[in-house]
């Protein structure tokens, strides 16, 4: 076959991007502000200092200024595993028999299996810069503890994650790629926190979750001197730090005079959605191009599809800043059976933003079906996809499907974030077909949802 | 910093190899032929044909044609994971404070997380295309099962792979890999074979070798129509097939008006070694440059540095050609405490030859410090590597360390074969201080060796 579109298109490095860029300064809607849960005001840089580092506040406040240059020691290390390719996916295409073009931006060719490290270097790097000793952390499926582990072992800072217990035991080569990167890894909910203390003593035998082992991740690095939080997904510097995804994936698309029609990304906390789409955002924005864009939660977890737009807390502890969000509700645990990731409550401020503006479409899926495309997509293109990736392959195939019955060449560009190969115990389930599909009660998320904090409007 | 070379050098698509390099062509002493265990005498085609392809049945026997076209499909299928990155490691370099100029060829982006998938592809294609049904294959850490595996879901092949025991029990991640992909995976020895059964009322509670796994998996070929008998290393063919990771280094060196003084492979049965070296070797063996190899085996497995160069088995039931080359003896089965890979008893005829000859240095090294090299290279490089690849960072440290103190600044390759995602077992022995080292004791060596068949010389 010979095609004018090569399979993989990788940019040089040169030509990788030397700005991240904020996609909220070509908001007119801009996101709403952190509150201080004790005062319903927004919240300062010096409120957020003691626990996040000083140049990430600065970041995180900063709706305005559209780039932000990269360091170049962060340029550096970027170089070690990007830029990272834009396939092609013909042999995809040729099993659907779809007149669709389909592309995909792979972020898993690096050790810790996802895009996490895009940002993950970004926060070890400032917080080495303000002569911190180390960062504290929380990780559920362990792909942001283990880009975290790396970022801090490469710049020689101390690293702490607090491990969602369920994920500790169930996934024990994770916890060991963390420990050979050198990092402590505490199972959560734990005594060593007063919050952790306190939900164990409320929930005994817990298996944790993620809002939970943030509230001790947080309180670790408030009460522990030269340590700061960090946090792999959610927050507008994470958003930021990651559109290194998509202004390649552009780059790339621009080299190739291609334009996509269709983005389509994975959604559980937003960063990789929020950093492939920014650059195609921001045309669209600013009226230069039109794209549509669709993000793919999963049914068991759908803050878009079945969440309130409303602030709440990010964290089960509720001692975190409130964030206006798509929310089940900080009390919303996914059914044990969930084994796709994407699971916190919780979605960006920014992309629940563009969404409730009607800029994005959202969809959730089911996890046998999404476990079904991914068997499809691995021995067809090769890799074996993450849960939480597939399920955008998942909404690409279906999309590609449409085209087949409508014969529309509808070019479509998704999020392959990152790699299958710590998640075989799901894959098993899948194999042996045990897998199901549980999905939350109206009654459950009724509950979860009206427990939601109490605050004024901005 | 500012580099001239990139970190990371990509062929385009139109610079992928088109042909593989058949290194036996410009041997002046071609490698010994197999023979016929029951005759003494050499094999011929119509003997081999029962067992394998017919194509790689040429392809293994032919030491004269210098290039084979690699057939369009496969061209396709390599471009799917192909080029892989020449791989400059500065950081590396840093670390070590070291002259040298160190570079690596990462074959490790793909699924089957290794270089396998090379020859993986090529053998399962010409059994499609000799209309076969399927294939069988031996798999001990699971890289080729999974290659292989891979390979076949791609073309439409049944495939059934034989797990050495240990492996099958220790890695239930590789097996479900290969179930993903549609592979059925049988723990060896098992009762499926005449062969198995024999082993196992020899050996109850045998933990299964390499050797053991190949002699089942030739039967269950032998044994059912439209099956073919495929291998991921020692052979012929497959140093062939492997040949195009030379190809894409040397052709990357050109691209950046760079010379390697020093090339250094991992070597187990010399599936990586053979394909990173062959073109380089080859302009050795024509005259035309210069270059010193360095094989590198593991001290509980030294077949280069211990064994003798003989006719031996390639299996331990005996049941497979004679091949002549280094071999440890086919009873040989390393400690239970090695992790490191790299645990076949023999080595390819054609690098014994080279070894033989001159043309090529062995080292043995420690397990221990493998890991010690591997956990380095993880945290300064962003990858980690497979234990049987980290045997070539241990010597390319070495070798560095060497040249800072002498001043030297000899440009090093190494083959970074893959990546360790499924060794963390192994990983996690070494984080916790349990890793040992057991050297096989000379009377070991002397009764494995003494079991040698005694064969006519040709």
């Amino acid at each position: 076959m010979k095609n004018d579109i090569p399979y993989k298109t990788y940019l040089t490095e040169d030509e990788l991007p030397t700005a991240w860029y904020n996609l909220r300064a070509d908001m007119k809607q801009k996101p709403a502000p952190l509150l201080n849960p004790g005062t319903g005001r927004a919240l300062t840089a010096e409120e957020l200092t003691p626990i996040f580092c000083e140049e990430l506040v600065r970041q995180e406040l900063d709706d305005e200024t559209a780039f932000f240059p990269i360091p170049a020691e962060i340029r550096d290390f970027y170089k070690m595993y990007r830029p990272s390719p834009l396939v092609r996916a013909y042999c995809l295409e040729k099993i659907l028999d779809t007149p669709a073009k389909i592309y995909y931006k792979f972020e898993g060719n690096n050790t810790s299996g996802s895009h996490k490290l895009n940002s993950a270097i970004a926060q070890a790097y400032y917080a080495k810069a303000q002569g911190l000793r180390g960062v504290t952390t929380e990780t559920g499926a362990g792909q942001w503890g283990t880009a975290l582990s790396m970022a801090c072992a490469y710049l020689g800072l101390d690293c702490r994650v607090f491990m969602v217990k369920v994920s500790f035991e169930q996934k024990p080569f994770r916890r060991e790629v963390m420990r050979t990167y050198g990092a402590s890894v505490t199972p959560s909910p734990s005594t060593e926190t007063e919050v952790g203390r306190r939900i164990l003593a409320e929930h005994p035998g817990t298996g944790g979750s993620l809002g939970c082992a943030i509230s001790e991740a947080v309180e670790a690095a408030a009460k522990n001197p030269g340590y700061r939080y960090v946090l792999g997904s959610v927050l507008n510097q994470v958003l930021l730090h990651q559109s290194v995804i998509g202004l390649e994936a552009k780059a790339a698309f621009d080299k190739l005079g291609v334009k996509p029609d269709l983005i389509i990304g994975c959604a559980g906390g937003g960063s990789n959605l929020g950093g492939l789409i920014a650059p195609f955002m921001g045309e669209k924005l600013r009226g230069e191009a039109d794209y549509r864009f669709l993000a793919v939660e999963p049914a068991s977890c759908p803050s878009f599809t079945r969440g309130v737009f409303a602030y709440d807390f990010c964290d089960t502890g509720m001692i975190c800043p409130l964030a206006k969000m798509y929310t089940l509700g900080s009390s919303f645990i996914p059914s044990p059976n969930h084994a796709g990731g994407l699971r916190f409550h919780g979605m960006s401020p920014v992309l629940s933003q563009l969404y409730h503006d009607g800029l994005m479409e959202a969809r959730a899926v089911k996890q046998t079906e999404v476990f079904e495309a991914a068997e499809l997509f691995a021995r067809c293109e090769g890799i074996l996809p993450a849960p939480e990736s597939s399920h955008a392959i998942r909404a690409a195939i279906d999309e590609a499907n449409l085209c087949r019955e409508t014969g529309e060449e509808t070019t479509i560009l998704f999020g392959l974030t990152g790699t299958g190969y710590f998640d075989l115990t799901a894959y098993q389930q899948f194999n042996d077909g045990r897998m199901s599909d549980r999905i939350p009660s109206d009654e459950d998320l009724a509950k979860s949802i009206a427990a939601l904090p109490r605050v004024p409007e901005c």
